[in-house]
């Protein structure tokens, strides 16, 4: 089985990041990733722009981005009228979030995670009578900042009532980096029985704690193949400030190559746009490989 | 099975730095290692000081090192020499290096692979003779910088000869941090096919291509319960500069403790340890843990 690779650097890559990138170096960092071979590409988010600066350009950008075959971009969305510009934006995929913990889910987006969980509803049904694929993400999946740790007794409330909005696809987010493989293993294997084959698993993965590979490979042994990654690791956490970001796609490209799993994605077209990144950002990336090279070289 | 660590920043974690550490500041990391947790502590290397000019007081420092019960320290060895300096200085343990692959082994010890295994097997001879413990660590076991690839083929030509040295603990090394999970698994079967019940397997892994701690999970599920890290993550591979060091502690110690596996390390002494050695060392340290924190915290 072959692995999927969402590239997120463009959306959770920048959102945290205080050096705002041009629309153009955004254009610029898509068409990088879809040159490494990403297939999928979460384009921006469509939120409140006096919260998060950096995606204020999100109706701009998607209508600046370049179109190929095979290759779909996704929109981040809370609300309704997140929703209504990312229709307008054309995207390919909706991609909804809720969070776990009622604490977090309200710093987030201002509801509770029940009442999110009934948006994503909602924007799932709209979403889809407009022939998007849809997505919704859990975030904090596996702990929360606020709340300490998320029970699989919690996931699983979470987990039907997101299964009941119907969306093509559920993602785990490890939105603050602190899964072990075993969370890995335990959380996919309720989210397995609660989903069924009604939707495809997704894993969004923090490298906070340096965890993050180890997470990845026991997704895929768990039978979960759509891994989130971020060029150069990008994507600070801001409850960690120090901390490194999502897992680096180049750290995966290697990885599953070694391990002999496909993922379509070129390593040094990969490392390539991660050091491109590291120039507009001004700032390195914690990438490994970007700083260690292929092996053998 | 609980988990052993070998704290080895005090010898690999140093050997490549530059800022060159008093005695006083090595005897305080290894009493620090201790009082983290670290049963065993590879303190330092009998070796020529003008190669390695950071390990040029190891007479001096096993003279000063606290002894405590139940601790065992070792000391790093490449030829007669270096045993009788390591024997005079009391070490508990014997560590002799050999190095799987010809190039890489003369540039490291300046005889070929099978020329350091015949000294291996004297070494640990008079070693076990003068009642010490006695590690065989394979160099570069996962890939060469020079030669690339190290097969299957050649790594079992080193472990049979490395085997019939009697060493009670035999020791792969990812010298260069190349190593997936898939390598781990299969390098360890190997060894294991042909090392029995004869001696201990050990690992010891660099994370410079971010896949140490996703390694140190294979080695467990691998029946491998013997890990050498360091403190911080303290420890460069020279021939990959900019590279991240061999595997921190804490971050062993976080992922081990969450998937439930005893190590005896306490996360936040090794944490203090790292943040103690950065300054020492003037430098930032790779240990996740130490920029992250514990969770939940």
């Amino acid at each position: 089985m072959s692995i999927e690779i969402v590239e997120v650097s463009p959306r959770d890559g920048l959102q945290n990041e205080k050096t705002v990138l041009s629309t153009a170096d955004k254009v610029e960092l898509v068409e990088r990733a879809v040159r490494s071979g990403a297939k999928r590409v979460e384009v921006t988010s469509f939120v409140n722009p006096s919260r998060v600066p950096q995606m204020a350009d999100a109706d701009e950008l998607m209508a600046a981005v370049p179109r190929y075959d095979g290759v779909r971009y996704a929109g981040l969305v809370m609300n309704g009228r997140g929703l209504d510009r990312a229709l307008k934006g054309e995207v390919d995929e909706v991609n909804v979030v809720v969070v776990a913990t009622d604490t977090f889910c309200g710093r987030n987006q201002g509801v509770t995670t029940k009442e999110a969980c009934e948006t994503a509803s909602s924007l799932v049904a709209a979403a889809r009578e407009a022939g998007k694929f849809t997505t919704v993400t859990i975030g904090a999946a596996f702990g929360c900042p606020f709340e300490g740790e998320v029970s699989l007794d919690r996931l699983g409330e979470v987990l039907r009532q997101v299964h009941a909005a119907g969306a093509d696809e559920v993602a785990l987010a490890d939105t603050i980096g602190v899964a072990v493989p075993t969370d890995i293993t335990a959380k996919l294997a309720l989210a397995h029985e609660i989903i069924g084959d009604d939707a495809v698993l997704r894993l969004h993965l923090h490298d906070t704690r340096n965890t993050a590979v180890a997470n990845a490979v026991a997704a895929v042994q768990s039978g979960v193949f759509v891994l989130d990654s971020s060029i150069g690791g990008a994507g600070g956490c801001p409850f960690a400030p120090a901390a490194t970001g999502n897992v680096a796609t180049e750290d995966l490209a290697y990885l599953f190559a070694r391990m002999g799993q496909e993922t379509g994605i070129d390593l040094e077209e990969t490392v390539a746009a991660a050091v491109w990144l590291e120039e507009k950002l001004g700032k390195k990336l914690p990438s490994a490989l970007a700083r260690a090279g292929n092996f053998p070289s």
